[in-house]
């Protein structure tokens, strides 16, 4: 039964998360105390699993597709895995950090890691752990294959754009807390295609392409559209953050009060007539609840809704017909099989 | 002339820093605005090269006396030179996060970089970003060399260690500042061989063996011998923090007001009666002088200083004889060039 199938797959991801975590504790390459076992232990525990683990277990549904019609063995199945907790691991990293440059104060329901008592700017040391437990993984189950060079390239060069898209992230939001109007839709794609689109949506493909065998030099286009997908979807996110409804997005959104570099105050700015601008100016960043209700009356009286909605229609279409395009018909249906899981998605 | 020649090599290895930042702010994987390029070319120039440059240097030093007798292409000190600088690359990056998790101040006699007003968190980011670097350089200059797998292994496998020992040190001064009885010898030289041994001896080392075509697997004695060496620099720095002189080592040492578990207070913890580990107890950690003064007038009542002379001595002696039952000659001459460059320093 599908279902029945699904839940396998998912229960198969987190055994293997306990594998590759008992092989961490008992790396030679570190002469563990106790104490520095434990605490490992529990930042994993922690900080990884608790995700959707959807880019994860992305990579092993893609390589499935990649191989069409062709027996997978049980090895093939664990490595995907293997691969799709190394993204876990890495958006792990990201996370830890991101927290503590934001100061932010809960994560996936919980507080922060660095905001627990005993741990502090520790986290900023563990951050760095969990980035190197990924080569230490990869080493140990890749290291005699002919790619393994490849995915080491590959996860160096993404996670290189990614902290670049966060560089770029984290200055234009201290310019945009002295002067909104920095915020313009170059920046915004630009921020959001290094600091999410490429390990969100290029890397689990490109480790399934890998895996299978693949240069990645040859397939640029499935990039490209991979980074394009990324992008919609940021922009499904802001505008969920403010439009969509708290009970089925599992958050109440902050992202005006936080004075985030928003799809929508991007177009609200590109959109406003003098005293429009005005009303943004001046509510656009503060706790305040009328102020950010101010804000949002901006937002509707511009008609952003209507906006967002062309966006995603134009979005949709282009995805697919530069999908079409490509010859390989594998590589379509892993694309499609990604746009499907987030086109009008409502949370 | 030597002094000459010197001279040129250190011009030389600075020159190269240059073209190596150039790359970095045109590097094709992050289309940069001219704000990010500004910045990440402030972070580098005030991060990366104000250092010694020791660790860097020796690199190719360590290379010309493994090639001994035979010519040395400008391609092969250039390449030399740019591992060394991915050594001193990867020193800044942990030094900016070490400093944010130590909130110290100053460094290399100017502030920390995340003390700079504009910086602050940012700065993890930044030191992130560093590392990253390390992978760029390494892909644009040894991409195409047989070796290049095992120049990543190794950076990533020292990062680990480096990091692990981090950690180490972060949980025991964790808790040594609530039970001073935890700092013991061998969690001592277990936190200084991997926060330090590894990166700053082994490292470069390593660095020249694998340019030279050499296994490291082949070398697990040499690696045990820098290691050996590096805890043996640490002793030093830790007993001239305090007994050494302030003029010559170009710092104030405050091991004992930060509550460090340095090798003098194990040592004093090891060697106390009954009421010089009350001393120890009621004034170790604390930022008043009389406090500090106290600490070292236990060091001196337990003759600490002879104790040093004594150690220094035998990890000499042994240091020597264990170099000297290397078969390789050339190799004998490295690992003498690196004892010889701090045995018996002041500063
Ligand atoms: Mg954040
Ligand atoms: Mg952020
Ligand atoms: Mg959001
Ligand atoms: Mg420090
Ligand atoms: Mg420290
Ligand atoms: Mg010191």
């Amino acid at each position: 039964m599908a279902s029945n199938g699904i839940v396998d797959v998912k229960t198969k991801f987190e055994e293997i998360y306990l594998e590759l975590k008992a092989q961490i504790l008992n790396d030679p390459a570190f002469d563990y105390t106790e104490d520095a076992r434990q605490w490992v232990e529990k930042m994993l525990d922690y900080t990884v699993p608790g995700g959707k683990l959807n880019r994860g277990m992305s990579v092993i549904d893609s390589y499935r597709l990649l191989k069409a019609g062709k027996e997978i063995s049980e090895d093939e199945v664990f490595l995907g895995c293997v691969l799709g907790w190394c993204i876990e691991w890495l958006q792990a990293y990201f996370l830890i950090l991101d927290d503590i440059m934001d100061s932010s104060h809960t994560r996936r329901g919980q507080p922060c890691w660095f905001r627990l008592p005993k741990v502090g700017l520790i986290a900023v040391n563990d951050g760095i752990l969990l980035r190197n437990h990924i080569c230490r993984i990869l080493k140990k189950h890749f290291r005699t294959k002919p790619y393994y060079v490849d995915l080491l390239d590959l996860f160096n060069e993404v996670e290189f754009q990614t902290a670049s898209g966060q560089l770029l992230d984290l200055i234009t939001t201290h310019e945009g807390a002295t002067d909104l109007s920095k915020y313009k839709m170059p920046t915004y794609v630009r921020i959001v295609q290094y600091k999410t689109a490429y390990y969100s949506f290029y890397l689990p493909v490109a480790c399934a392409l890998v895996m299978a065998g693949e240069i990645l030099d040859n397939h640029v286009d499935v990039k490209n559209i991979l980074v394009e997908m990324g992008t919609y979807f940021q922009v499904q996110d802001d505008y969920l953050d403010c439009f969509g409804d708290p009970e089925v997005i599992g958050k109440i959104g902050t992202d005006i009060e936080d004075f985030k570099c928003s799809w929508l105050v991007v177009q609200a700015l590109e959109r406003a007539n003098e005293s429009q601008l005005q009303r943004l100016y001046a509510n656009y960043g503060k706790p305040d609840p009328s102020c950010v209700a101010e804000v949002k009356a901006v937002y509707r009286d511009l008609g952003l809704q209507d906006v967002f909605l062309e966006y995603e229609r134009t979005s949709h279409k282009e995805l697919i017909s530069s999908i079409e395009a490509q010859e390989n018909e594998s590589l379509q249906l892993v694309l499609k099989s990604f746009l499907g899981k987030i086109y009008k998605r409502q949370k």
